[in-house]
């Protein structure tokens, strides 16, 4: 099983993935066999070259594991995470570590092993973010998991070791760092002014407009003021709502279109970059002792939505060490091509 | 002039570079052209092809920016931050933002092109070590900067525009997130044990031993508990002391010993790896309105190291959105291999 443990100076969760683990002789050669479609283990025919699927679509008069899926779900074959066994929380000295517990999955987003998620129908991409929300809604069921992490590593500099189209799904009993900055920035600026911070910003930058990518009747899609790479790309929901897992089938449609016509013109603005996307949704709100008062607010002072980094900059090299970002686009310029690009 | 800029919601400063400002197109095709000696601004006899320099090792009898140098101190030929200005900080309706001040210079390390610094002659790295504290020096008498990064990108996978060798400085009005984290983890440690955090770390490790990678007299090299990256490497002083620029010369000769021989041990054992290292020192402790108590401790609270980060993992790309990360080698196993590569 994989370890979380704890940095007493970064306080921060990093996942030691012994499953997974790495001999130092295997960095020296890295093997790209992925990308072949002929031994893909996500195409259709090659059911048995994945762990048994959760959950698909597929016709009735199939069976689970076969041929003639449209969309399915497998847990990952290398889990970070595994979903037996209890936090086993404890202190080593001055460190703190936990079980690697919680959920590793991949949801396989088409049999088409070169569709990319810009130009699949949208009643095919309308399923795919309908299983995103199926997946974090039984994943909160398990009140050992705080937080359902929905990515999209697109390309290999993305990081993505399987060029088939694929999102992968985490579900982890800590709440990521970068999501529980952003709870706590939203519930400062709530509990002082009782408005959602992603609200003000969002009004704030309709108003203004030069950040602003596109509109829909539903969404926002904006380049954030302080974007930390170029053409990073946010989406957001334009009525407030803390919870993707809660949106109804009319807003996910919303939802798909709009992401659908953003990663278009990011392909076509950028000669289809490697990309990354997470959902920043809201955390598993099981009532835990003495936290009662810390999730009231919630419903009012976090806002869904989805970050879009395409991943331009090898310069930003040296972020990883120091947390300081260089940005050589300034969004304004980034939003105005992106706008020029309307269909 | 660059803009800094604030981002409410991850409370930490972006760099908005126009200086560096880059297109949409600049990013279709990517050119490479540092790589030829040829054209190289950092070879001896190119002095022409970088801005003046700032300060230089070079013979009595030669000129600046003339040939014959050891060691070169340019400004970066396009800055991130530039020296003239004021802060300049205002707020916009929910945003901050102030004036990209700062310095940004290259340390030109040797004028040989292919020189590894894993295989420099100690006497030479120890002038380049010396160099990085008589720039911190000098930099911290302008009390408009907060904090001076020394860092460096080896390989393109890194972030190395230029392949010849060259560390590179940026000075801040603000102190980047990573540092003020750990500034703050150390201060709250030392606020209740009156103990500096990573002297409790270190000796922990070193009674443990087994993330111990080697020991000299003078410093201690280890694999973090809780290791980011597969072979992240840290470089303590055994003796605590918190600030770089502060060192003796007999320090940073040992200093340059230890980490000649740390860096030979990852280009033997990873095959010449991309990697990042960071120098994480005091902030400039000039006296603040209202912030005497906070630098009051600093000396006894916080511990200067050296971060080294190999670039192994493409794996890890969903981290730039999340603050996750996955560590596919745990850090015993990494060091117990560079412990198995002794001299």
């Amino acid at each position: 099983m994989s370890e979380l443990r704890h940095d007493p100076v970064q306080r921060r969760w990093v996942i030691v993935a012994v499953e997974r683990a790495r001999r130092p002789t295997d960095f020296k050669k890295e093997n790209n066999v992925g990308n072949n479609p002929t031994v893909c283990p996500f195409c259709d025919g090659n059911e048995d070259k994945t762990p048994p699927e959760i959950t698909a679509i597929r016709p009735a008069y199939t069976s689970p594991n076969s041929s003639g899926w449209s969309i399915r779900v497998i847990p990952n074959k290398f889990p970070a995470l595994s979903v037996e066994g209890d936090s086993g929380r404890k202190g080593l000295g001055i460190f703190d570590m936990m079980n690697g517990i919680g959920a590793h999955e991949v949801i396989i987003e088409t049999p088409d092993h070169n569709m990319h998620m810009a130009d699949m129908p949208i009643e095919h991409l309308f399923e795919v973010c309908k299983i995103y929300r199926e997946r974090i809604k039984d994943l909160h069921k398990d009140t050992r998991l705080r937080y359902v992490l929905i990515f999209k590593n697109h390309g290999e500099t993305a990081g993505a070791s399987l060029a088939h189209p694929h999102t992968q799904l985490i579900a982890t009993p800590i709440t990521p760092r970068t999501i529980s900055t952003e709870l706590d920035s939203a519930r400062d600026h709530y509990m002082a002014k009782e408005r959602c911070l992603f609200c003000d910003i969002m009004n704030q930058e309709l108003a203004l407009g030069e950040r602003i990518v596109l509109t829909t009747e539903r969404f926002v899609v904006m380049e954030p003021y302080a974007s930390r790479f170029p053409f990073e790309t946010w989406i957001l929901p334009r009525v407030h709502s803390h919870d993707y897992a809660q949106s109804s089938d009319e807003l996910i449609f919303a939802f798909a279109e709009v992401l659908r016509e953003t990663l278009h013109r990011l392909k076509v603005a950028l000669d289809d970059p490697p990309f990354n996307f997470v959902l920043h949704t809201s955390p598993n709100a099981v009532t835990r002792p003495g936290k009662e008062n810390y999730w009231k607010t919630l419903p009012h002072d976090w806002h869904w939505h989805l970050e879009i980094i395409p991943r331009l900059t090898k310069v930003a090299g040296f972020e990883w060490g120091t947390g300081f970002y260089i940005n050589p686009t300034p969004p304004e310029v980034a939003a105005e091509y992106l706008r020029s690009l309307e269909q």
